[in-house]
């Protein structure tokens, strides 16, 4: 395929994508809510239109915390990534340039997301007055702009940056392809920039979510049996608002830099090591490395087709249809794509190729567009069965949560132990998934192959997304709801689509640490080839590879197995203690003004949003030097060996970890959900409800789930790409340094 | 040095063992408690009499209990290792054979140690009557007979053996040391049958002691509020009887396996790889390979004096001495031997050697005693600061417990979030340890070097084993106060005793896990050792070593990491159900029988002893299955590059989870026994003792960790072993099949 045609699919569908984002956005704003707005007082009896101007208020409330949260992280942030950029000169002012813009666009797509979810969710709660089909429309199209604009702009800059780096920089057009490579080195800086920043994204908002969320639960609900998301909790407004910067926000930088990545992680080793045998041998052109980017770009345009049925055409008007509406989108589009990917493998990728080694040799030969295709449809696939199976773990319609809920009967303690079981057992299908779908790409195309499959995990990562952030949206809209006081059947229906979103939240969860492990790992290829590739004089001192039983790989195997741990520590320690300090806040407030409690007096959320904001942003930083420090000086002072040993021990820990930590949180979630719903009986057959004993048990285990699936669970997919990516940019360093240590 | 030699030295240290060990174990007996007897009413006021009875009367029980559950366990796995020992007759009867005495070895361990456990725990608490002084004597004179059988009848049994095997099996006394391998290929079965029969005896025993201590808690602690060991409730005596099967029977078989495992590693890989330069090229004779059996061998001498200094010039007269005591003995016993270890490696070392590798080739040169030393002392020191710091982790005379004995002051759920974290944050000192240990014995003697460093931190495993089961005879001592109601100062000492005995443990458990990586490291040299040299034709098809970027072997990596979270979960299910089971029984009786609460009726205390021993020998076969049948079927199925990949994997998640298991439960425990002992204040400076929220919040958090640190975390050390050392035997096998995959 020529490059120039490429481009033009590739820019055709960004636009459409972006298009479709802004049309959402548009829909999404056309209602207007003022509580002066004539038509208002049509849909409402009288009485109503105090609570609608509650609702803009607190809808307000939460746009400005969240705003002013992202203002301050954004530039803590930047400050860091500005000395990170100054220090990647060192290496190349044109990684510098792509790491910035790498940043910059996971700065915007969060950016937009928050926007987009802070002016559905109010509108979704106010949608639920008309209709269910209404809110469901509202909250699916916010789930939408999310979703199109962070893929749609993503592949749009990088396409960008191929174009003009490859017009400076790749100027030779011999038959050695140096230029090529080291251009492809540039570029993965893109991902790079984005893994530092969604690191601080997920890590800052996850702690900022939690801090308010287990917080406000451990006053509220334990201490003052107030119900979730009572206007009398001080801590409310910053529960809400941590759901916008937390799942919002974070999981879109999350996902960006997975998107980024797994690209540049197939551009690089596909510069490295394919090529099409031709007279005088093998050559490559650019062109025919746009198979992934082509791939991307189709699942953007079928994505749009997919989501158009959801919003126009399926109608949701019973509680029932909305898990099935949003799973289906999933499912459409993975059936949808799975012909697309097939066609663009013969047309995008040349019809005979091998992959060479770092020696020159050809080490696969005889490959065809079809090993492609396998490899795309294999991630594609994998990741559907992922999110299903993640869901059958942790929504309560099936038996795993309905267990755990069971044994509240005995205790927070059964609850728990049953909690981390279901945990445990739960990584067991999602890592024969990823093992089967790496070993076999790995066979066809070597580590090219994985980033294929980590591609194709992605390639409806817009609808992923869209019903990804729906979740956060309808929760939201469910909390507004309770605080504004709307009606009984208002609330109903909020909750009906905010117990969904748990659903696709923990789908979107198990997607993003699924293709996160690919994407490690085929970042982890690219590392490999590149130390492999390093020359002193004559000499590769690496070509070896990285062997089990070298002492330096062995124990460093067993240090990175170890990180995840740490990591681990540091971020649930960090919500303990910025719990404690909201604890103390809440306690306070409803101690010194007992008009709150008795409903006469507004509470300060104020001063609980600074709370979750100024801990947030200073706890982020020990677990993020953690993983950016750890990598960077194991390979300087023990080389590049000793990286190649760091980089698996991770990722093999941290998969399970991530895995198992989102499975158990959700699951302890939905057990408590299940309770609340009134399907639990105990032994003697009767309904156990709110404030049971039962329940009681149920919300302890919940609420020791908050950190473990929307801190440090989610948390780990961005330890093992960022130690990933951060090792492949610098494994040149990496190669002439090891002070310590030499093989 | 000469095989006879060695041989005379092994025997003489394994005959004073037994008779150190005896004689211990003739002190304990010497203290017969009559209801008749004449010395008795001494030494106690006429209303103490009916008390000594219910004490001798419960003693009674829980011995019978404990007998009771060996057999039916012993039955039970006796079948199953039948099967395995006719299948090994395939691979070769000499194997079946050493697997058989391995397995018997360890049972018989088993039971000599719960023996006398059980005969000690009532007299310690007899004689706290008495002194504190008699009391610690009583119990650590029954670690010390457990310890000292334990090691020397090992040993002993390993020496004659491989007397045996060597008489029969090494004929040629050419260069060509094909049989000498072969031997000790047949002898690593050994360690085999003990870590096969350690697998069902601390998953086994892990279950009992735990559905017992769980289902105990749960219906008296947390619904009752009796006190622990009340002896109105059923469950007490079970929960005692579990200590003696699970922490004695159980920890005993475990620690049995990692020294007779990492001793066959030793031999496994020095013959193959130790040759001494000679005339005609490099040569190696038996003798010359004793070094690692010589350390044990000289370790029980040194053991004997150290713990000499314990029974008769140390006076363990304070409470505060209790802990200084045990703690003194490992030290010293660790400085003792570190010079002995130097010696012994001039003595029976060659002063010249080499490592040499599958092909022949010199893999390591000009190796002197010096290098094995230093590998035995990493070891050594390494498991001293691994218990240390397990101590600084989970006593609460430190800031990590006291934090999370704070964190109840908002509930069990923060109690439960802290102490997760406490127990990921504590895997990073111990795996550092053991990383560089592990680093520096493969650099200086490849994997004979890990070997030397396993067998050198269990040089002093005599006395390891004495302060640990030093533990459960103290917390059964107290057990038996508390249920035959001895008087206050009487509870006061084994409360002290026990508290020491929780601290004991946990640097038991570090100790035991740490040992476990070292050995299960070298076992993994061993087969790939095996492995590279398989030879077909002329060829050997394995010998490019495990390469993480080869398919299958990152696959397989992936999948061993997953092993440990599938093993927990069915372990800590395991826990969850058999203890419901019992709460059931528990409440059932409550409730038939008021006069049991009302203190006029006795609890009918055999059918709780009847549903631990029924669930557990019911629940131990899924997980036993799992790690016995995963490797194999890998191996068959995959050949042996899968499992080259597979044991690794499930090596460097295993070691981490079973160390944040182990000390997780063992803060939350110390935690809740901190707020016990008064030492907690709430912010408003308030005491909070038993009864307050704050110590039930406490007590959850020790529910949930019983089956972490007693159950799924343990069992984990086995797990990693026994992968190892069963794909060792089988790696010829595995070599010939790997059916549905080919490299």
């Amino acid at each position: 395929m020529e490059f120039v045609t490429a481009l033009v699919f590739i820019f055709i569908a960004c636009a459409c994508g972006i298009v479709w984002a802004i049309f959402n956005w548009m829909a999404v704003h056309k209602l207007e809510i003022h509580h002066k707005h004539e038509g208002l007082t049509e849909l409402l009896q009288g009485a109503e239109q105090e609570k609608i101007e509650t609702l803009l208020e607190i809808g307000e409330h939460i746009q400005d915390g969240a705003q002013a949260f992202l203002k301050e992280e954004y530039s803590d942030c930047s400050v860091f990534l500005a000395v990170m950029a100054v220090l990647l000169i060192f290496i190349s002012p044109w990684s510098s340039l792509a790491f910035v813009l790498g940043a910059a666009t996971s700065m915007l797509c969060g950016y937009l997301g928050m926007a987009i979810a802070t002016a559905a969710n109010y509108r979704t709660a106010f949608s639920a007055i008309t209709s269910l089909a209404n809110a469901f429309q509202m909250a699916y199209r916010g789930g939408c702009v999310m979703g199109f604009l962070l893929v749609s702009i993503s592949l749009a800059i990088l396409s960008l940056i191929i174009i003009i780096y490859n017009a400076i920089i790749v100027k030779s057009d011999d038959n050695n392809y140096e230029d090529l490579v080291r251009m492809f080195d540039y570029v993965a800086a893109y991902g790079l920039g984005g893994s530092t920043f969604a690191l601080f994204g997920r890590v800052g908002g996850g702690i900022y979510t939690k801090a308010a969320d287990v917080g406000a639960d451990l006053v509220g609900k334990v201490e003052k049996n107030l119900p979730e998301d009572s206007p009398k909790n001080p801590a409310t407004i910053a529960d809400n608002v941590g759901d916008n910067v937390g799942d919002i926000a974070g999981m879109g930088a999350d996902l960006f830099g997975s998107f980024a990545e797994s690209t540049c992680a197939a551009l690089v080793v596909s510069s490295t090591q394919l090529r099409v045998p031709s007279e005088g041998g093998y050559s490559i052109e650019i062109g025919q490395l746009m198979y992934p980017l082509m791939v991307s770009a189709f699942g953007i345009g079928i994505c749009i087709l997919v989501s158009a049925y959801a919003v126009y055409i399926s109608k949701v008007n019973h509680i029932n249809k909305i898990e099935s509406t949003l799973k289906l989108q999933l499912l459409l589009s993975t059936i949808a794509l799975s012909p697309i990917i097939i066609g663009i493998a013969y047309w995008a990728l040349p019809a005979d190729f091998v992959m060479i080694a770092a020696d020159g040799s050809v080490q696969l030969a005889d490959l065809k567009p079809y090993h492609a295709f396998i490899c795309s449809l294999l991630g594609l696939w994998s990741g559907l069965l992922i999110g299903y199976f993640t869901e059958y773990m942790t929504s309560h319609s099936y038996t795993p949560v309905r267990e755990v809920a069971k044994s509240c009967g005995t205790g927070a303690a059964t609850n728990i132990i049953y909690g981390l079981a279901l945990g445990y057992l739960s990584t067991i299908v999602p890592i024969i998934a990823i093992a089967v779908t790496a070993l076999l790409s790995m066979k066809m195309l070597s580590f090219y192959g994985v980033a294929l499959a980590a591609l194709g995990m992605l390639s409806n990562l817009t609808i992923g997304l869209a019903i990804d952030a729906y979740g956060p949206i309808s929760d939201n809209a469910g909390g507004i709801a309770e605080m504004s006081e709307l009606g009984e059947n208002v609330r109903e229906s909020t909750d009906a689509l905010d117990a969904a979103g748990n659903t696709t939240a923990a789908i979107g969860k198990g997607f993003a640490i699924g293709s996160a492990a690919l994407v490690s790992l085929s970042l982890y290829g690219g590392y490999l080839t590149r130390i492999q590739t390093y020359k002193v004089g004559d000499e590769f001192p690496f070509s070896e590879g990285a062997k089990i039983d070298d002492p330096i790989i062995f124990a460093m195997l067993l240090i990175g197995a170890m990180l995840p741990y740490a990591f681990s520590a540091f971020t649930m320690k960090s919500v303990g203690k910025a719990a404690l300090q909201m604890v103390e806040e809440v306690r306070r407030q409803l101690h010194e003004h007992p008009g709150i409690y008795a409903g006469t007096e507004e509470p300060d959320f104020r001063a609980c949003i600074a709370i979750s904001t100024k801990a947030s942003l200073k706890e982020m930083i020990p677990p993020g030097l953690l993983v950016i420090v750890t990598p960077t000086a194991v390979g300087l002072l023990f080389g590049p060996q000793a990286v190649a040993g760091l980089l698996p021990g991770a990722f093999v820990s941290g998969v399970q970890m991530a895995i198992s930590a989102s499975n158990t949180g959700g699951a302890w979630d939905n057990a408590k959900k299940y309770i609340e719903a009134g399907f639990y009986r105990n032994d003697a057959g009767e309904v156990k409800k709110k404030g049971s004993d039962e329940h009681k048990a149920a919300v302890i285990g919940d609420t020791v789930g908050d950190p473990l699936k929307d801190t440090s669970g989610p948390s780990l997919n961005i330890l093992i790409k960022l130690m990933a990516i951060l090792s492949l940019v610098l494994a040149g360093a990496f190669c002439k340094t090891g002070w310590l240590y030499q093989g």
